[in-house]
């Protein structure tokens, strides 16, 4: 078992992060066309190749008015080992907010390297994030999972969420390309 | 046709914005648990009354880092009439951020008075986010909507949005409370 802390994202992380999103993305597809059911994978864990996003995570994640906050699970070498400390899984999270019950956060992706899984890890970056949403004020935390991925829907249940799709009937739905910018008049 | 422009809400709406807020909560329920189908409502258009939200709206809205943003739909008096403008709607609205699309923007909440329905209103609202969310450099446009509000979904899926619990199977998932203040050691 090596020990893994879990702490605030740094602007210097942005390149290991970037890294292990990549890997994520890369994971192999199961049958399913939803993507991957592989390793443990949760917010939007799809293996959709991913086609917008470059290098704005350092500019989007460390300027004056943050788009997204970070967490990452850092392994930290044991004695005698001559590896440093090693980003191995990441939570990425921000601040929404309700008409109904104001300051509240969302855990947007999650991701822990599949040689480091079924050790908690991800538990430790969600119960970390439900920390911070406290420490701010927030009374709810939120996040999505696709339904062909049961190991992270079951591990949410078991942790007290509720599925709100399942619950109530709460509906996703996504402008985007030509279709959002026809909306914009643009 | 009265005449409404859409704009920005500054601070001194957040009482007019408060008023809807509650306006919106107390509509008649249907004969579901689910919520009230009257009316133009889309967001987290139940009747569930609201718990922990109180006078925030200005310090969360109008700070130094907002927690959201707000359009307001202000109709305005025609010749001769002697009212002034007035609060008839507003979309409450956040910035989100994906690993896989960088920068996108949620509609948390829309909501036009009754008697103002039927006019397009919300849809102007709908396409002025889409507008602020390309001038943000926004790839997508997210939203979430209850299943019994088929007027809000047509509608939705009349402007090209996709159900992406339809159509992906993703499920949105919450802790709150007790559970959130356990999961957070607290």
């Amino acid at each position: 078992m090596v020990f893994v802390q879990i702490r605030e994202a740094k602007e210097g992380d942005c390149g290991h992060i970037m890294r292990l999103i990549r890997v994520k993305s890369a994971s192999p597809k199961p049958g399913s066309h939803r993507g991957s059911t592989s390793g443990w994978r949760g917010g939007e864990g799809t293996s959709r190749v991913r086609e917008t996003f470059g290098s704005d995570l350092r500019a989007d994640g460390f300027g004056e008015n943050p788009f997204y906050h970070c967490l990452v699970a850092e392994s930290l070498p044991g004695p005698g080992e001559s590896q440093g400390p090693c980003v191995v899984g990441y939570g990425l999270y921000y601040f929404i907010y309700s008409t109904w019950k104001g300051r509240n956060v969302y855990l947007e992706d999650i991701y822990v390297k599949p040689e480091y899984q079924g050790q908690g890890i991800g538990s430790k970056i969600i119960k970390k994030v439900a920390e911070v949403a406290l420490d701010k004020g927030c009374s709810q935390f939120r996040l999505s999972v696709l339904d062909w991925n049961k190991r992270a829907m079951d591990l949410y249940k078991a942790l007290g969420a509720q599925d709100l799709t399942e619950a109530e009937g709460w509906h996703s739905f996504r402008f985007e390309g030509e279709v959002m910018r026809k909306l914009a008049g643009k």
